[in-house]
């Protein structure tokens, strides 16, 4: 299996992060292609990562051959290809709501924290990195208020984002908790979210898909 | 089946848009309900809207009862409950690349580019229209590029963003080259992306979602 699947991704990358938990708990075993954002000018933009995803980001996604992109396309071709366990509900209703949960985050919310956009802010405006921290604290603020409510409200929510199994909705929510932490959003006005980051954190297939724990990530200082 | 589906949206909102062309193409006929994002301090964060939608972003779409939000998961769920004509090739290969073209738009590109974002960066760094068009056009360009880049260099591209048919990826296209006229981006560097700009533009599906077809567009200055 591990020459089926390989994965360009990069430790911190929140995108790829996704990914890597989506690929845990269908259980498939890849390989790990780091891509280092920051070494050598960014190694998504030299030209053989270029020739496989024209965007120059991460993830991308190798399939015997096969070139994916965008980490929710690539999550949703892996539920169409390998469809145990599942990570989206049965019912429409029900995958549209896991759906939206994660497009919170993957259209609205992170894009706006992303390397590119932090680097563009500090060389169009000078920001500075406290300016970051509170254009990323604003924007990741916005984006779990309104996950909180969606979460706290409904009573589809269960254990995890939507009923008792992990979904795309929570592999999407667990990489932006991380971003958040970074950034040194306070976290106390989220308990739903807190609570389901809880649950997710206990399944070793979000564990070996943590940041810390891939091959890329620097050791530990100290 | 006017009384099933309503759409709050709002005529210039390019996500809102993408849902026009999608419900069109598959035939359905909904009810307009405008929410002016501008007008009245912003009618989506009313407390009537908020209730459907706690992101306070349009479109949202209700279909018997079932509030639907973000677009792209409005569009899947059109394909579930209303799969004829598919938006979607039957292939996963297929359906990944549609959707990986579709979220170059929708994950990448469009958000940094919302009102909302160009609020923030008017408020906190006061940033003026020419600024403004600056950012816009910085990111359009970038995403643009990309997409050119995917669609010229693929022989699974057609008349359309893929094969001979439009799709999921056409309907997020075309907003987007709506809001890189209305930014003045020069589109010369882009003819694979005119081309299947124009074959949409000829389809009647298309000429009723654009924003100035909308009940709520302001009248054609005179």
């Amino acid at each position: 299996m591990s020459q089926d699947l390989a994965l360009y991704g990069y430790w911190r990358s929140s995108a790829a992060y996704r990914v890597r938990i989506a690929l845990n708990l269908k259980g498939l075993v890849y390989e790990t292609r780091p891509v280092h954002l920051l070494d050598h000018g960014g190694e998504q933009h030299a030209p053989e990562f270029q020739a496989l995803n024209p965007q120059e980001l991460v993830p991308c996604l190798i399939d015997r051959g096969r070139v994916l992109t965008q980490s929710m396309a690539i999550v949703e071709y892996l539920e169409e290809t390998r469809p145990t366990p599942p990570l989206l509900p049965a019912d429409a209703e029900g995958r549209a709501r896991v759906r939206a949960l994660a497009q919170v985050v993957a259209c609205d919310l992170h894009p706006l924290g992303n390397l590119r956009v932090l680097q563009y802010l500090t060389t169009q405006f000078g920001l500075d990195e406290a300016a970051k921290g509170v254009w990323s604290r604003h924007w990741i603020g916005v984006g779990l208020d309104a996950l909180e409510t969606m979460l706290a409200g409904n009573v589809a929510t269960g254990r995890f984002c939507h009923g008792d199994m992990p979904t795309l909705a929570d592999a999407c929510l667990v990489p932006q908790v991380y971003n958040a932490v970074r950034w040194k959003l306070p976290m106390e006005g989220y308990p739903t979210i807190r609570r389901i980051h809880e649950a997710c954190q206990a399944l070793e297939a979000f564990q070996r898909a943590a940041p810390e724990a891939q091959p890329d990530a620097p050791p530990p200082a100290g």
